[in-house]
Protein backbone atom coordinates (compact mmCIF):
# COMPACT_ATOMS: atom_id res chain seq x y z
CA UNK A 1 0.00 0.00 0.00
CA UNK A 2 1.58 3.44 -0.93
CA UNK A 3 0.27 6.75 0.20
CA UNK A 4 1.41 9.51 -1.59
CA UNK A 5 1.20 12.43 0.40
CA UNK A 6 2.94 16.81 -0.33
CA UNK A 7 5.37 18.23 2.22
CA UNK A 8 5.11 17.38 5.57
CA UNK A 9 5.79 20.49 6.75
CA UNK A 10 2.98 21.87 4.76
CA UNK A 11 0.42 19.32 3.53
CA UNK A 12 -2.79 19.58 6.14
CA UNK A 13 -4.59 16.79 4.16
CA UNK A 14 -1.62 14.30 3.41
CA UNK A 15 -0.86 14.43 7.36
CA UNK A 16 -4.69 13.42 7.64
CA UNK A 17 -4.69 10.40 6.13
CA UNK A 18 -1.26 9.56 7.44
CA UNK A 19 -2.04 9.52 10.81
CA UNK A 20 -5.33 8.07 10.19
CA UNK A 21 -2.70 5.36 8.52
CA UNK A 22 -0.28 5.10 11.38
CA UNK A 23 -2.94 4.63 13.92
CA UNK A 24 -4.79 1.51 11.88
CA UNK A 25 -1.29 -0.65 11.86
CA UNK A 26 -1.58 -1.52 8.30
CA UNK A 27 1.87 -1.60 6.57
CA UNK A 28 2.38 1.42 3.75
CA UNK A 29 5.00 3.15 2.50
CA UNK A 30 5.05 6.68 2.06
CA UNK A 31 5.77 8.57 -1.67
CA UNK A 32 6.10 12.43 -0.70
CA UNK A 33 6.39 14.70 -3.13
CA UNK A 34 7.12 18.27 -3.21
CA UNK A 35 4.09 20.50 -3.78
CA UNK A 36 3.80 23.12 -6.42
CA UNK A 37 6.18 21.45 -8.42
CA UNK A 38 6.11 20.47 -12.27
CA UNK A 39 7.06 17.07 -10.60
CA UNK A 40 4.14 17.18 -8.36
CA UNK A 41 1.77 17.10 -11.08
CA UNK A 42 3.51 14.90 -13.60
CA UNK A 43 4.01 12.28 -11.02
CA UNK A 44 0.50 12.40 -9.92
CA UNK A 45 -1.27 11.96 -13.95
CA UNK A 46 -1.08 8.41 -14.00
CA UNK A 47 -2.20 7.68 -10.11
CA UNK A 48 -5.32 10.05 -9.48
CA UNK A 49 -7.75 12.54 -11.63
CA UNK A 50 -7.72 15.04 -8.94
CA UNK A 51 -3.74 15.71 -9.11
CA UNK A 52 -3.81 16.38 -5.18
CA UNK A 53 -2.42 14.46 -2.19
CA UNK A 54 -3.20 12.92 -0.07
CA UNK A 55 -3.84 9.63 -2.96
CA UNK A 56 -3.70 6.02 -1.61
CA UNK A 57 -2.81 3.14 -3.91
CA UNK A 58 -3.70 -0.48 -2.69
CA UNK A 59 -3.40 -2.97 -5.27
CA UNK A 60 -6.14 -1.80 -8.04
CA UNK A 61 -7.67 0.55 -5.77
CA UNK A 62 -6.71 4.40 -5.97
CA UNK A 63 -8.56 6.63 -2.82
CA UNK A 64 -8.09 10.34 -3.84
CA UNK A 65 -9.47 12.74 -0.39
CA UNK A 66 -7.91 12.25 2.87
CA UNK A 67 -11.80 11.19 4.94
CA UNK A 68 -12.73 8.65 1.49
CA UNK A 69 -9.16 7.43 2.70
CA UNK A 70 -10.22 7.14 6.10
CA UNK A 71 -13.19 5.93 5.38
CA UNK A 72 -11.70 3.33 3.16
CA UNK A 73 -9.09 2.12 5.56
CA UNK A 74 -11.98 1.95 8.59
CA UNK A 75 -14.06 -0.49 6.22
CA UNK A 76 -10.54 -2.03 4.77
CA UNK A 77 -8.74 -2.95 7.50
CA UNK A 78 -10.15 -1.98 10.93
CA UNK A 79 -14.24 -3.56 10.64
CA UNK A 80 -14.93 -0.06 11.47
CA UNK A 81 -13.25 0.55 14.86
CA UNK A 82 -11.78 3.97 13.47
CA UNK A 83 -15.40 5.91 14.71
CA UNK A 84 -16.91 5.73 17.99
CA UNK A 85 -18.71 1.76 18.70
CA UNK A 86 -21.63 3.68 19.71
CA UNK A 87 -24.23 5.48 17.14
CA UNK A 88 -24.86 8.52 18.40
CA UNK A 89 -21.41 9.43 19.07
CA UNK A 90 -20.47 7.63 15.49
CA UNK A 91 -22.81 10.28 14.23
CA UNK A 92 -22.06 13.38 15.65
CA UNK A 93 -17.87 12.42 14.98
CA UNK A 94 -18.81 12.13 11.83
CA UNK A 95 -20.62 15.20 11.69
CA UNK A 96 -17.56 16.30 12.90
CA UNK A 97 -15.04 14.94 10.59
CA UNK A 98 -16.78 16.43 7.68
CA UNK A 99 -17.50 19.91 9.16
CA UNK A 100 -13.71 19.85 9.07
CA UNK A 101 -13.48 18.63 5.54
CA UNK A 102 -15.60 21.04 4.19
CA UNK A 103 -15.38 24.49 6.86
CA UNK A 104 -13.46 26.55 8.51
CA UNK A 105 -11.98 28.45 5.51
CA UNK A 106 -10.97 31.10 7.79
CA UNK A 107 -8.37 29.11 9.18
CA UNK A 108 -7.41 27.21 6.21
CA UNK A 109 -6.77 30.19 4.38
CA UNK A 110 -5.12 32.54 6.48
CA UNK A 111 -3.13 29.97 8.84
CA UNK A 112 -1.92 27.22 6.33
CA UNK A 113 -0.14 24.51 8.20
CA UNK A 114 3.85 25.56 8.16
CA UNK A 115 5.34 23.02 10.90
CA UNK A 116 8.41 25.06 11.61
CA UNK A 117 7.31 28.00 11.54
CA UNK A 118 6.18 30.57 14.88
CA UNK A 119 3.88 33.53 13.46
CA UNK A 120 1.98 36.23 14.04
CA UNK A 121 -1.14 36.80 11.37
CA UNK A 122 -3.78 39.45 11.72
CA UNK A 123 -7.07 37.52 11.48
CA UNK A 124 -10.32 38.33 9.56
CA UNK A 125 -13.73 38.19 11.42
CA UNK A 126 -14.43 34.15 9.89
CA UNK A 127 -11.39 33.07 11.03
CA UNK A 128 -11.83 34.08 14.50
CA UNK A 129 -15.17 32.89 13.98
CA UNK A 130 -13.47 29.34 13.29
CA UNK A 131 -11.19 29.36 16.04
CA UNK A 132 -13.65 29.72 18.42
CA UNK A 133 -15.81 27.32 16.66
CA UNK A 134 -13.03 25.06 16.96
CA UNK A 135 -12.21 25.56 21.08
CA UNK A 136 -16.03 24.70 21.64
CA UNK A 137 -15.62 21.35 19.48
CA UNK A 138 -12.54 20.44 21.88
CA UNK A 139 -13.63 21.92 24.75
CA UNK A 140 -17.31 19.93 24.67
CA UNK A 141 -15.69 16.74 24.13
CA UNK A 142 -13.16 17.12 26.61
CA UNK A 143 -15.63 17.73 29.51
CA UNK A 144 -18.25 15.28 28.01
CA UNK A 145 -15.43 11.96 27.69
CA UNK A 146 -13.49 13.24 30.64
CA UNK A 147 -12.19 10.26 32.65
CA UNK A 148 -13.04 8.00 29.21
CA UNK A 149 -9.51 9.09 27.15
CA UNK A 150 -7.95 11.95 25.93
CA UNK A 151 -9.44 12.15 22.66
CA UNK A 152 -12.32 13.75 21.33
CA UNK A 153 -14.98 11.34 21.72
CA UNK A 154 -12.36 9.10 24.75
CA UNK A 155 -10.20 6.69 22.39
CA UNK A 156 -8.73 7.90 18.93
CA UNK A 157 -10.88 8.00 15.99
CA UNK A 158 -10.89 9.32 12.56
CA UNK A 159 -12.44 13.05 13.48
CA UNK A 160 -9.11 13.17 15.46
CA UNK A 161 -7.14 12.62 12.34
CA UNK A 162 -9.09 15.63 10.93
CA UNK A 163 -8.11 18.31 12.96
CA UNK A 164 -4.76 17.43 13.93
CA UNK A 165 -3.50 19.84 11.68
CA UNK A 166 -5.28 22.74 13.20
CA UNK A 167 -3.55 21.69 16.99
CA UNK A 168 -0.42 22.62 14.79
CA UNK A 169 -2.04 25.66 13.16
CA UNK A 170 -2.29 26.97 16.55
CA UNK A 171 1.03 26.44 17.66
CA UNK A 172 2.78 27.83 14.81
CA UNK A 173 0.13 30.89 15.22
CA UNK A 174 0.30 31.24 18.65
CA UNK A 175 -3.41 30.81 19.23
CA UNK A 176 -4.35 30.37 22.93
CA UNK A 177 -7.59 28.14 24.00
CA UNK A 178 -9.35 27.76 27.23
CA UNK A 179 -8.35 25.05 29.50
CA UNK A 180 -10.07 21.94 28.08
CA UNK A 181 -9.23 23.02 24.76
CA UNK A 182 -5.85 23.12 25.01
CA UNK A 183 -5.34 19.98 27.25
CA UNK A 184 -6.89 18.03 23.83
CA UNK A 185 -4.07 20.50 22.14
CA UNK A 186 -1.42 18.77 23.74
CA UNK A 187 -2.86 15.20 23.47
CA UNK A 188 -2.77 16.18 20.22
CA UNK A 189 1.01 17.59 20.35
CA UNK A 190 2.26 14.85 22.25
CA UNK A 191 1.16 12.28 20.10
CA UNK A 192 3.85 10.09 19.50
CA UNK A 193 2.85 9.12 15.54
CA UNK A 194 2.50 13.28 15.24
CA UNK A 195 6.08 13.34 16.60
CA UNK A 196 7.70 11.63 13.86
CA UNK A 197 5.77 13.55 11.29
CA UNK A 198 6.94 16.83 12.31
CA UNK A 199 10.64 14.95 12.93
CA UNK A 200 10.22 14.46 9.13
CA UNK A 201 8.98 17.74 8.20
CA UNK A 202 11.42 20.01 10.72
CA UNK A 203 14.34 18.43 8.65
CA UNK A 204 12.47 19.70 5.04
CA UNK A 205 14.11 22.04 3.55
CA UNK A 206 11.75 23.28 0.44
CA UNK A 207 9.92 26.40 0.49
CA UNK A 208 6.41 26.67 -0.73
CA UNK A 209 5.79 30.63 -1.08
CA UNK A 210 2.07 30.49 -0.84
CA UNK A 211 2.04 28.58 2.62
CA UNK A 212 4.42 31.07 4.16
CA UNK A 213 1.82 33.51 5.77
CA UNK A 214 2.59 36.24 8.91
CA UNK A 215 5.31 37.80 10.11
CA UNK A 216 7.77 36.13 12.68
CA UNK A 217 6.75 35.69 16.16
CA UNK A 218 9.24 35.04 19.19
CA UNK A 219 7.61 31.54 20.48
CA UNK B 1 -37.36 12.30 12.16
CA UNK B 2 -36.60 16.13 11.09
CA UNK B 3 -34.96 17.36 8.22
CA UNK B 4 -34.25 21.23 8.30
CA UNK B 5 -33.58 22.49 4.95
CA UNK B 6 -33.15 25.51 2.65
CA UNK B 7 -35.39 26.87 0.17
CA UNK B 8 -35.99 24.21 -2.09
CA UNK B 9 -34.80 26.69 -5.25
CA UNK B 10 -31.57 27.83 -4.25
CA UNK B 11 -30.09 25.18 -1.62
CA UNK B 12 -27.98 22.43 -3.01
CA UNK B 13 -26.57 20.89 -0.05
CA UNK B 14 -30.13 20.59 1.53
CA UNK B 15 -31.02 18.92 -2.01
CA UNK B 16 -28.39 15.99 -1.01
CA UNK B 17 -29.22 14.82 2.54
CA UNK B 18 -33.14 14.88 1.44
CA UNK B 19 -32.37 12.92 -1.53
CA UNK B 20 -30.91 10.57 0.58
CA UNK B 21 -33.69 10.06 2.84
CA UNK B 22 -36.23 9.94 0.03
CA UNK B 23 -34.18 6.99 -1.23
CA UNK B 24 -33.71 5.33 1.75
CA UNK B 25 -37.38 5.13 2.20
CA UNK B 26 -37.50 6.37 5.94
CA UNK B 27 -40.15 8.47 7.59
CA UNK B 28 -39.25 11.81 7.89
CA UNK B 29 -40.27 15.32 7.98
CA UNK B 30 -39.13 18.58 6.77
CA UNK B 31 -38.21 22.20 8.18
CA UNK B 32 -38.38 24.39 5.24
CA UNK B 33 -36.55 28.04 5.88
CA UNK B 34 -35.47 30.77 4.47
CA UNK B 35 -31.68 31.32 3.97
CA UNK B 36 -30.02 34.76 4.64
CA UNK B 37 -33.56 35.74 7.13
CA UNK B 38 -32.74 36.10 10.97
CA UNK B 39 -35.41 33.69 11.19
CA UNK B 40 -32.87 31.08 9.20
CA UNK B 41 -30.37 31.47 12.00
CA UNK B 42 -32.86 32.08 15.08
CA UNK B 43 -34.59 28.85 14.82
CA UNK B 44 -31.21 26.54 14.34
CA UNK B 45 -29.57 27.99 17.28
CA UNK B 46 -31.52 25.09 18.88
CA UNK B 47 -30.45 22.53 16.22
CA UNK B 48 -27.07 22.69 15.02
CA UNK B 49 -24.10 24.66 16.36
CA UNK B 50 -22.99 25.49 12.81
CA UNK B 51 -26.75 27.38 11.97
CA UNK B 52 -26.27 25.47 8.78
CA UNK B 53 -28.69 23.14 6.91
CA UNK B 54 -29.30 20.40 5.95
CA UNK B 55 -30.07 19.46 9.70
CA UNK B 56 -31.34 16.01 10.75
CA UNK B 57 -33.23 15.55 13.77
CA UNK B 58 -33.11 11.66 14.85
CA UNK B 59 -34.39 11.60 18.04
CA UNK B 60 -31.51 12.45 20.36
CA UNK B 61 -29.02 12.57 17.44
CA UNK B 62 -28.20 15.72 15.79
CA UNK B 63 -26.32 14.62 12.59
CA UNK B 64 -25.62 18.23 10.55
CA UNK B 65 -23.32 18.46 7.41
CA UNK B 66 -25.08 16.74 4.08
CA UNK B 67 -22.24 13.80 3.87
CA UNK B 68 -22.82 13.17 7.41
CA UNK B 69 -26.72 13.04 7.52
CA UNK B 70 -25.66 10.51 4.15
CA UNK B 71 -23.51 8.62 6.18
CA UNK B 72 -25.67 8.08 9.08
CA UNK B 73 -28.82 6.89 7.32
CA UNK B 74 -26.85 4.82 5.61
CA UNK B 75 -25.67 3.10 8.75
CA UNK B 76 -28.48 3.32 10.77
CA UNK B 77 -31.30 2.42 8.44
CA UNK B 78 -30.00 0.86 5.20
CA UNK B 79 -27.17 -1.56 6.78
CA UNK B 80 -24.42 -0.02 4.50
CA UNK B 81 -26.89 -0.90 1.37
CA UNK B 82 -26.65 3.57 0.47
CA UNK B 83 -22.84 2.66 -1.06
CA UNK B 84 -22.08 0.11 -3.50
CA UNK B 85 -21.63 -3.41 -1.92
CA UNK B 86 -18.32 -4.21 -3.72
CA UNK B 87 -15.11 -2.74 -1.77
CA UNK B 88 -13.62 -1.48 -4.59
CA UNK B 89 -16.37 0.32 -5.97
CA UNK B 90 -17.19 1.71 -2.04
CA UNK B 91 -14.07 3.34 -2.07
CA UNK B 92 -14.19 4.70 -5.28
CA UNK B 93 -17.68 6.20 -4.51
CA UNK B 94 -16.59 7.81 -1.14
CA UNK B 95 -13.51 9.39 -2.84
CA UNK B 96 -15.91 10.95 -5.48
CA UNK B 97 -18.67 12.14 -3.04
CA UNK B 98 -16.16 13.26 -1.33
CA UNK B 99 -14.23 15.32 -4.50
CA UNK B 100 -17.67 16.40 -4.41
CA UNK B 101 -18.29 17.51 -0.45
CA UNK B 102 -14.58 19.33 -0.72
CA UNK B 103 -13.93 21.35 -4.02
CA UNK B 104 -15.62 22.26 -7.20
CA UNK B 105 -15.52 25.28 -5.75
CA UNK B 106 -15.50 26.76 -9.18
CA UNK B 107 -18.99 25.39 -10.04
CA UNK B 108 -20.32 25.69 -6.68
CA UNK B 109 -19.37 30.18 -6.84
CA UNK B 110 -20.42 30.94 -10.09
CA UNK B 111 -23.14 28.81 -10.84
CA UNK B 112 -25.19 28.90 -7.60
CA UNK B 113 -27.88 26.20 -7.62
CA UNK B 114 -31.23 28.07 -8.79
CA UNK B 115 -33.77 25.65 -10.02
CA UNK B 116 -36.64 28.02 -11.32
CA UNK B 117 -33.98 30.09 -13.51
CA UNK B 118 -32.65 30.09 -17.09
CA UNK B 119 -29.38 31.48 -17.28
CA UNK B 120 -25.99 32.51 -18.93
CA UNK B 121 -22.51 33.32 -17.11
CA UNK B 122 -18.97 34.21 -18.23
CA UNK B 123 -17.35 31.10 -16.28
CA UNK B 124 -13.71 31.36 -14.90
CA UNK B 125 -10.79 28.87 -16.48
CA UNK B 126 -11.58 27.20 -12.61
CA UNK B 127 -15.18 26.64 -13.28
CA UNK B 128 -14.47 25.37 -17.24
CA UNK B 129 -12.10 22.59 -15.24
CA UNK B 130 -14.59 21.60 -12.95
CA UNK B 131 -16.87 21.23 -15.75
CA UNK B 132 -14.98 19.29 -17.33
CA UNK B 133 -13.58 16.71 -14.35
CA UNK B 134 -17.92 16.63 -13.43
CA UNK B 135 -18.12 15.53 -17.22
CA UNK B 136 -15.36 12.94 -17.22
CA UNK B 137 -16.56 11.11 -13.66
CA UNK B 138 -20.31 10.82 -15.06
CA UNK B 139 -18.50 10.16 -18.47
CA UNK B 140 -16.43 7.19 -16.99
CA UNK B 141 -19.24 5.48 -14.78
CA UNK B 142 -21.88 5.13 -17.12
CA UNK B 143 -19.06 3.63 -19.75
CA UNK B 144 -18.03 1.37 -17.00
CA UNK B 145 -21.58 0.63 -15.76
CA UNK B 146 -23.51 0.27 -19.38
CA UNK B 147 -25.92 -2.64 -18.94
CA UNK B 148 -25.94 -2.56 -15.07
CA UNK B 149 -28.04 0.37 -14.28
CA UNK B 150 -28.30 4.36 -15.07
CA UNK B 151 -26.61 5.47 -12.13
CA UNK B 152 -22.75 6.28 -11.44
CA UNK B 153 -22.43 3.14 -9.62
CA UNK B 154 -25.51 1.11 -11.75
CA UNK B 155 -27.83 1.52 -9.15
CA UNK B 156 -28.27 4.64 -6.99
CA UNK B 157 -25.91 5.50 -4.17
CA UNK B 158 -24.89 8.27 -1.99
CA UNK B 159 -22.56 9.50 -4.48
CA UNK B 160 -25.64 10.44 -7.14
CA UNK B 161 -27.20 11.99 -4.16
CA UNK B 162 -24.07 14.30 -3.94
CA UNK B 163 -23.98 15.16 -7.47
CA UNK B 164 -27.94 15.94 -8.13
CA UNK B 165 -27.73 19.51 -7.74
CA UNK B 166 -24.98 19.55 -10.53
CA UNK B 167 -27.41 18.31 -12.90
CA UNK B 168 -29.61 21.27 -11.84
CA UNK B 169 -26.79 23.29 -12.30
CA UNK B 170 -26.14 22.73 -15.93
CA UNK B 171 -29.47 22.52 -17.03
CA UNK B 172 -29.94 26.59 -15.46
CA UNK B 173 -26.80 27.69 -17.50
CA UNK B 174 -27.00 25.61 -20.47
CA UNK B 175 -23.86 23.44 -19.86
CA UNK B 176 -23.77 21.03 -22.96
CA UNK B 177 -22.22 17.44 -22.08
CA UNK B 178 -20.87 14.57 -24.15
CA UNK B 179 -23.45 11.91 -24.75
CA UNK B 180 -22.91 9.46 -22.17
CA UNK B 181 -22.77 12.60 -19.42
CA UNK B 182 -26.02 13.83 -20.81
CA UNK B 183 -27.17 10.37 -20.32
CA UNK B 184 -26.66 10.71 -16.80
CA UNK B 185 -27.79 14.21 -16.34
CA UNK B 186 -31.39 12.56 -17.86
CA UNK B 187 -30.96 10.38 -15.16
CA UNK B 188 -30.70 12.20 -12.48
CA UNK B 189 -33.76 15.23 -13.85
CA UNK B 190 -36.03 12.63 -14.51
CA UNK B 191 -35.62 11.12 -11.02
CA UNK B 192 -38.93 11.11 -9.36
CA UNK B 193 -37.71 12.24 -6.28
CA UNK B 194 -36.15 14.95 -7.23
CA UNK B 195 -39.17 16.02 -9.41
CA UNK B 196 -41.19 16.33 -6.11
CA UNK B 197 -38.22 18.83 -5.43
CA UNK B 198 -38.36 20.51 -8.39
CA UNK B 199 -41.63 21.12 -7.94
CA UNK B 200 -42.01 22.29 -4.36
CA UNK B 201 -38.93 24.57 -5.53
CA UNK B 202 -40.77 26.16 -8.55
CA UNK B 203 -43.55 27.31 -6.09
CA UNK B 204 -41.04 28.92 -3.98
CA UNK B 205 -41.26 32.93 -4.62
CA UNK B 206 -38.57 34.40 -1.80
CA UNK B 207 -35.57 35.61 -3.63
CA UNK B 208 -32.20 35.16 -2.31
CA UNK B 209 -29.74 37.52 -4.38
CA UNK B 210 -26.21 36.54 -3.55
CA UNK B 211 -27.69 32.90 -5.68
CA UNK B 212 -28.90 34.85 -8.74
CA UNK B 213 -26.18 35.07 -10.90
CA UNK B 214 -25.77 35.55 -14.77
CA UNK B 215 -27.86 37.07 -17.35
CA UNK B 216 -31.31 35.56 -18.46
CA UNK B 217 -30.82 32.80 -21.57
CA UNK B 218 -33.59 31.68 -23.82
CA UNK B 219 -34.26 28.31 -22.96
N1 LIG C 1 -10.36 17.48 -0.16
C1 LIG C 1 -9.01 17.00 -0.37
C2 LIG C 1 -8.05 18.16 -0.43
C3 LIG C 1 -6.68 17.77 -0.92
C4 LIG C 1 -5.77 18.96 -1.19
O1 LIG C 1 -6.25 20.08 -1.43
N2 LIG C 1 -4.44 18.69 -1.17
C5 LIG C 1 -3.45 19.70 -1.45
C6 LIG C 1 -2.23 19.54 -0.54
S1 LIG C 1 -2.62 19.63 1.18
C7 LIG C 1 -2.95 19.50 -2.87
O2 LIG C 1 -2.75 18.40 -3.33
N3 LIG C 1 -2.74 20.60 -3.61
C8 LIG C 1 -2.21 20.56 -4.90
C9 LIG C 1 -3.05 21.34 -5.87
O3 LIG C 1 -4.21 21.66 -5.52
O4 LIG C 1 -2.55 21.65 -6.97
C10 LIG C 1 -8.67 16.03 0.75
O5 LIG C 1 -9.36 16.05 1.77
O6 LIG C 1 -7.76 15.20 0.58
N1 LIG D 1 -20.64 21.20 4.24
C1 LIG D 1 -22.03 21.51 4.51
C2 LIG D 1 -22.42 22.79 3.81
C3 LIG D 1 -23.77 23.31 4.27
C4 LIG D 1 -24.08 24.69 3.74
O1 LIG D 1 -23.16 25.48 3.39
N2 LIG D 1 -25.39 25.03 3.70
C5 LIG D 1 -25.85 26.34 3.26
C6 LIG D 1 -27.13 26.23 2.45
S1 LIG D 1 -26.96 25.20 1.00
C7 LIG D 1 -26.20 27.15 4.49
O2 LIG D 1 -26.78 26.66 5.44
N3 LIG D 1 -25.87 28.43 4.47
C8 LIG D 1 -26.21 29.33 5.54
C9 LIG D 1 -25.01 30.07 6.02
O3 LIG D 1 -23.88 29.66 5.73
O4 LIG D 1 -25.19 31.08 6.72
C10 LIG D 1 -22.89 20.33 4.05
O5 LIG D 1 -22.38 19.52 3.27
O6 LIG D 1 -24.02 20.18 4.52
Amino acid sequence: MQLFIGNKNYSSWSLRAWLMLAKSGVNFSEVKLTLDTPEFYKRLESVTPTLKVPTLIDNEIAVWDSLAICEYINDAYMSGAGWPSEQVMRAKARALACEMHSGFNGIRNEMPMNIRATRYVELSEQAKKDITRVEQIWCEQMQKFAGHGDWLFGSWSIVDAMFAPVALRFKTYGITLNEDASRYMETVLNCSDLQCWIADALKETDIVAIDEAGKERES
